[in-house]
């Protein structure tokens, strides 16, 4: 077991000004590649602070990765706190010099003395290359510890780990395999999952970790285990799998990384169909969802965000009379919302949403949370109803992921 | 000052399988009554890490706020070991059972002895209630420090801290006031800013602490100090603002916890008008990012998303010859979108993005990161152009910053 700690420096967390995106992502990429994350620390822009954890880690840590504090502006002060933890000077780096030069002319602006102390880096430290950003990754070893230091912007970060600093620690340490299979379900809540496969449970050998992650109508179940020996551990895992499928087979959407919506894209791309959207209560929400990933466009035509009752009549064709008659948050509307999209872009299939999302809005026989979801393709339009919670962004996802788990069902008995 | 910790417990956290928002809405809520965060930790569910780590906390810490491993199933651990920490035994809260019971028979559910086993707390706990969720929050105190314990799904947690903690640990410590003034700033790299107040910056008293944070386009200036006498601190951080503001008044979106959607939703209602949104490369999220928050319906009237060139055409009205000799990406379809939008919803402004969010799709002409936005009212319809970056998603979080700037600056003309 190679142990790792991600340490995460800036005021800005802990006064909780940014979300330390940093330590999820690089705790997947470590994890994925057979080292053990121990822990994740945030610290101030502190020199004290960072020498205490650098030496709190040096005792416990064999990799030691550490984000921000590598800004050009004054409030930054990892480099320096840097080379007197390692005990050396600072140097110009006139490679990482060059490269500055060359963003900054590529973008057409101008470069200030901040910039390029960019370039300035400890002496004892390997030089890693930001192909997207100023601020230079380096690359530490003290006692068979090694410290990685890296800006702070995720995406900057991610490139460097991916394309730099997990190559060079897989060819130091050679770590033993740690593997995950994961099952996700939908629409089930953790309890009743649980009670239905705890003979399975019970069953598994010690070696095996079984976890529920909940999240948002959805529980992901993660079997781990680990050793030198990757086929094996895969042949055990991937048989656990197959014995616990036959007893939740109706809420298993997917395997591994897959997304709920990765996998109606999946379907609709197999199928050949076209997808249209109408959202009212979520707002673009359902459309984000997809057009987040590459390749959308293969299956996704277009989508109609029905905020007012106008656009919901005059773009959608839903009538007048129902929204008098039953409301905009009704299921007359949700399935002529369906019926609309597909209509009016000319696809084959299409899905609605319409409710109460919050915090406002809600009245006694229509409290917040109420939402209707709807599914059109040429044999049916079908609607759903959902009493969710009482928080606005919580019943956008839920919405999203319910019309989602209505789409897939449709699409596999298609 | 009163030191607080915050402690996120999860298997999940480590193996990067789930993004720890705790700490950062945790912190937020602590720094905003004056206590101040030292440091967040996250580490796995077993017993001893979680021993020592509360070892290490009971030396240093004064607040100790603990997420996670709170659920049901068996991978959690966290109740038995705060019981053994404390050397007391767990005992089953009629009261917790009560409500467990109730929100169970209220979604419909069955109930399992794994969910009545939820109302298990050590006995030595005051118990807080949890009203959005089944695992009560659980408060200790040992030596002058104090536990607390909560779920670690985020909405459950944010309720039980905004309604139960934060008053009872202010009653508790009476802090110093910690004041934290912000100047919201976008179009402007930070190096340039630091550059412009650079003067300003070096004549600032010692005890004021200023910071840089860079976020998608946008850079927060963020100024803090601290003491007993709130009003003398909000004067000189004031005074210190109105010093700033005219050095770099073009590019000041607005102060404290303002966002741009918010300040561009404020100018729209105070103006009467209603906006309409048509997105081709952003997919959805301009729209998203207005209707997150309550009250969007005040100005917003719908969107199109106009994924296919078809959508484009025979919703929006974009020509055919247009695409055919400009190509989608190009500022005359950009301006006949924004035009588009505004005509199709009726609405006084329209607004658009047209752009190659990548990975793929790119050409020499127009590589990854091309991106044209558009904004048309009654008198005049314009666009611009920005040449972004190689990664998706912030390509289009920094187009959707982009338009919603370019609507900002219109409407402040306006």
């Amino acid at each position: 077991m190679i142990p790792a700690y991600i340490v995460a420096i800036g005021d800005e967390l802990l006064y909780g000004q940014t979300l330390n995106t940093n330590a999820y992502s690089l705790s997947k990429m470590l994890t994925d590649v057979g080292f053990k994350v121990i822990k994740h620390i945030s610290i101030a822009d502190e020199r004290q602070a960072i020498l205490d954890t650098f030496e709190e880690m040096s005792k416990v840590a064999k990799i030691v990765l550490i984000t921000g504090g590598l800004g050009p502006t004054k409030d930054d002060i990892t480099k320096k706190t840097f080379a007197e933890y390692f005990n050396v000077g600072m140097r110009r780096d006139e490679v990482v010099l060059k490269h500055i030069e060359n963003l900054f002319s590529s973008r057409g602006r101008m470069m200030t003395d901040l910039n390029k102390s960019q370039a300035d880096v400890p002496t004892n430290c390997t030089v890693i290359h930001n192909m997207y950003g100023t601020a230079p990754g380096m690359w530490f070893e003290k006692n068979g510890c090694i410290f990685v230091s890296m800006p702070g912007v995720p995406y900057e970060t991610e490139n460097i780990m991916s394309n730099e600093v997990i190559p060079r620690l897989l060819d130091f340490f050679k770590p033993p395999f740690i593997v995950h299979k994961k099952v996700q379900t939908i629409g089930v809540p953790e309890s009743i999952l649980a009670q239905t496969i705890e003979d399975w449970e019970n069953d598994l050998p010690s070696h095996v970790r079984l976890a529920y992650l909940p999240h948002l109508g959805k529980v992901t179940l993660r079997l781990t285990s680990e050793g030198d020996d990757k086929e094996k551990i895969d042949e055990e895992l991937n048989n656990q799998v197959k014995k616990v499928i036959p007893l939740i087979e109706k809420y298993v959407y997917g395997f591994d990384d897959e997304t709920i919506e990765g996998k109606v894209a999946d379907l609709l791309k197999e199928k050949n169909l076209t997808l249209g959207i109408a959202e009212s209560c979520t707002g673009g929400y359902v459309a984000r969802t997809f057009t987040q990933h590459e390749g959308a466009s293969a299956f996704f035509e277009g989508g109609i965000i029905a905020y007012s009752n106008d656009v919901k009549i005059k773009i959608l064709g839903v009538k007048l009379d129902t929204i008098i008659k039953y409301g905009s948050v009704s299921e007359q509307t949700a399935l002529e919302m369906a019926e609309g999209i597909r209509r009016t872009l000319g696809t084959k299939i299409g899905i609605a949403t319409t409710g109460v999302a919050g915090t406002g809005g809600g009245t006694p026989e229509k409290p917040v949370g109420t939402v209707w979801i709807a599914y059109s393709d040429e044999n049916e339009t079908v609607a759903k109803t959902y009493q969710l919670t009482k928080n606005r962004n919580l019943n956008i996802q839920l919405s999203t992921n319910a019309v989602l788990n209505l789409l897939r069902k449709k699409l596999i008995e298609k």
